[in-house]
């Protein structure tokens, strides 16, 4: 992408709304918009992101087994009347009617209908297990949007709903998600910790949040310090072993982790003092058992294997993902902007060319950008080096390329890495070998 | 996919709803189903073609300079005022409040959204031209609803948008995205025709729509013959090359094809006799030029080189991306199901084990599966085989590896390929090089 004909608007003044870092940044770098309250346009590198971000959800959600659908945004009222949450969910529900007057509503959550969806098929014990998925858009009508996507009102969500004929099916279907979800959020470079949690609103009895730790969380957290060297990444454990995922479950859950809400002063004595952590918690996913709450009400039964009647047991699983977007600023940024880890950067390189016009500077910046050309930003504008550092820095390219009318008189190029800063000067050919690594 | 394990059902009636083949085809393999009217979940092997379709698009919209955004589906009712759209749109205009009492909408579309999101970031004629585009669910309050995702109500559409300093540009924008989706469609393999159309409730004077011809399509069409032997692909046209895509443009606008509202009896008696068409047809695609209407209204100028102040020049160019899924069918399929093109299929191929617990079937079943992870399905029910050559059938997938036990036990693969009904018993080498060529 060339700069010059690029929509990559930068903001030079920080935006008087915005409260919290990742908000400034992502309206400072030109990731988001806002067109109402709570509301945000995803503008070409913000999309990007997300798109890298929900590309990392689905991969892992398909590798523990998960089966990708999609249902609409818009639902009828009678479904939620059914569950008896119609009423439950109150003010954050966006209520509607279409032309024939029929109660509708923008979809915050979809236990209901997939619980719906899954009965127009689902006949006997050989439909089960399954875990549907899906990545939507979802509304709740918060009283007092705020913090840009961290707190929106139009929001990305995965949310998956595993479907068992037994409480020991559904726990190890529980115990899937938090493996995925551990690896999800390990893959985008951050560390998430898993914690007991109140059901709240959806119901049932065993519940975790994911929680990436930021001094702006809402939330206090505790934790041991144990799990901040935990490697999640070993495929050694498969998600089809049901004894080896029980002792991976039962290895996280014995440490000591907890949202405020769940503290218990006396458990978090016993965790030895220097590895008691405390600090503030951004929640980025929630996952839910709630045995028959759902299939009850709504009506889904299968045959068993003796011809009997049974009710599954269900969860549901969820992740923030734009959200995620906000999180991952919050934990990956300094002073100067944005410092995307690779998996997610909106492109891997800039590439600075310091004079254009100059024959050499161009001549080396566009045989680079050659090299590159789904990956890159050149920087062809005719705009002071200044302006182009602070950019490149502001919207957090992993790599940047700097390109002068001295090193290009001798074929060189200056690499910078942003996470670090490390700077190096080196032949074009080294510098795409190690661009290329 | 084992289908076992698989979320992939189908139903052995036809649903008594479904007038078209492409509705009754869809709701048969398990593509799609309806949760309120015209408002349908796209279930794995549905939603997985919708990607297919999506991501076609969206390579040939990037090919053509556009650049890709995402804009949210709720609007405030205030951007459509000032345009002026907020009354005529009626009431196919999904209109709501929010919790504040604020007057929200579910976008139909994007001219005013767009243009006060670009609003805020151009200033001088170096921010153009520019061609944004997303590729979003809209929802329109059909009155009736009917043959499924093709005239739904929630519905997924790719809509890109112009902005260009004189009259001069946007017309080779307009030329350029008409270039995008001739390719588009051939990539899918099918034939489009851009019809000279009424511009409707956007307004401007100058409109294509694209039309692929199919008995069941809603609107009669006229066109010359030569379009069907046109090939769009070759690339040596490039999107930046001013004359050569007027030349293209006035070739393509010289043969004859009008949709019925624009159709001139005089002109038509010009074309030869024996290149004369008449048919049916699916609208999946419409383009506009309207110049000024959206800039001017909502206040958008910039800079230009002389200081003097430019409103630019628009266009928007629309694709049915839910759609072209259905139009997909009517163009591809027999009596038995759907035959999708290769380009699209959700699966390339179907494994039919014909006796399950057969250790020789299973083997080389196994040995198979094991080559295609992520592209085959895997029929490994204990099913009857004419369930499943009539599921692999309906389903669609481009090619069927027939396994029993005569031909595993000499290592042989029947391959059937869905399009031709061509059969060929191959060693499992050969067929394993046929289906990776």
């Amino acid at each position: 992408m060339r700069l010059t004909r690029a929509f990559l608007p930068t903001l030079k003044e920080t935006p008087a709304e915005a409260q919290i870092v990742s908000h400034r940044l992502m309206l400072r770098a030109g990731l988001i918009r806002q067109t109402s309250a709570g509301i945000y346009a995803w503008l070409p590198a913000g999309w990007r992101v997300l798109q890298r971000v929900t590309q990392i959800v689905r991969e892992e959600q398909d590798r523990a087994g998960a089966q990708e659908v999609l249902m609409p945004t818009i639902q009828s009222a009678e479904l939620w009347q059914r569950s008896g949450r119609y009423e439950d969910y109150g003010k954050e529900m966006l209520r509607l009617k279409d032309r024939h007057d029929r109660d509708m509503l923008f979809g915050p959550t979809n236990e209901e209908m997939i619980t719906d969806i899954f009965r127009g098929y689902a006949t006997s014990y050989r439909d089960l297990p399954r875990n549907l998925y899906h990545i939507q858009w979802k509304f709740r009508d918060e009283v007092r949007p705020r913090f840009g996507v961290m707190r929106g009102r139009e929001f990305l969500m995965k949310d998956a709903y595993s479907f068992d004929m037994t409480m020991e099916g559904a726990q190890h279907s529980y115990r899937q998600m938090m493996l995925a979800y551990l690896r999800t959020f390990q893959r985008m470079g951050l560390k998430a910790v898993p914690m007991r949690a109140d059901t709240g609103p959806i119901g049932g009895n065993l519940s975790h949040e994911f929680i990436i730790l930021a001094e702006t969380g809402e939330s206090t957290v505790f934790y041991d310090s144990e799990f901040e060297s935990r490697d999640w990444a070993d495929t050694s454990l498969g998600y089809d072993d049901v004894p080896a995922l029980q002792g991976f479950f039962d290895q996280v859950t014995s440490m000591y982790a907890a949202t405020e809400e769940m503290h218990d002063a006396t458990a978090w004595q016993s965790v030895p003092e220097a590895r008691r952590r405390e600090g503030k918690g951004i929640e980025v996913g929630h996952i839910f058992y709630f045995g028959q709450k759902y299939s009850a009400t709504m009506g889904l039964s299968v045959a068993g294997p003796d011809g009997t009647t049974v009710v599954p047991e269900m969860g549901s699983y969820g992740i923030g993902v734009s959200r995620l977007v906000a999180a991952l600023i919050e934990a990956n940024h300094d002073e100067a902007g944005i410092k995307w880890p690779d998996a997610v950067a909106p492109w891997k390189l800039a590439i600075l060319n310091l004079k254009p016009g100059d024959a050499g500077c161009d001549a080396l910046c566009e045989k680079l950008y050659a090299a590159f050309p789904d990956q890159a930003v050149y920087d062809d504008r005719a705009e002071r080096a200044g302006v182009k550092f602070n950019d490149a820095d502001l919207m957090g390219f992993p790599w940047q390329a700097i390109i002068g009318p001295r090193g290009a008189a001798n074929g060189r190029v200056e690499l910078k890495r942003r996470m670090t800063g490390e700077r190096e000067e080196l032949s074009f050919e080294d510098a795409l070998a190690r661009l290329s690594a």
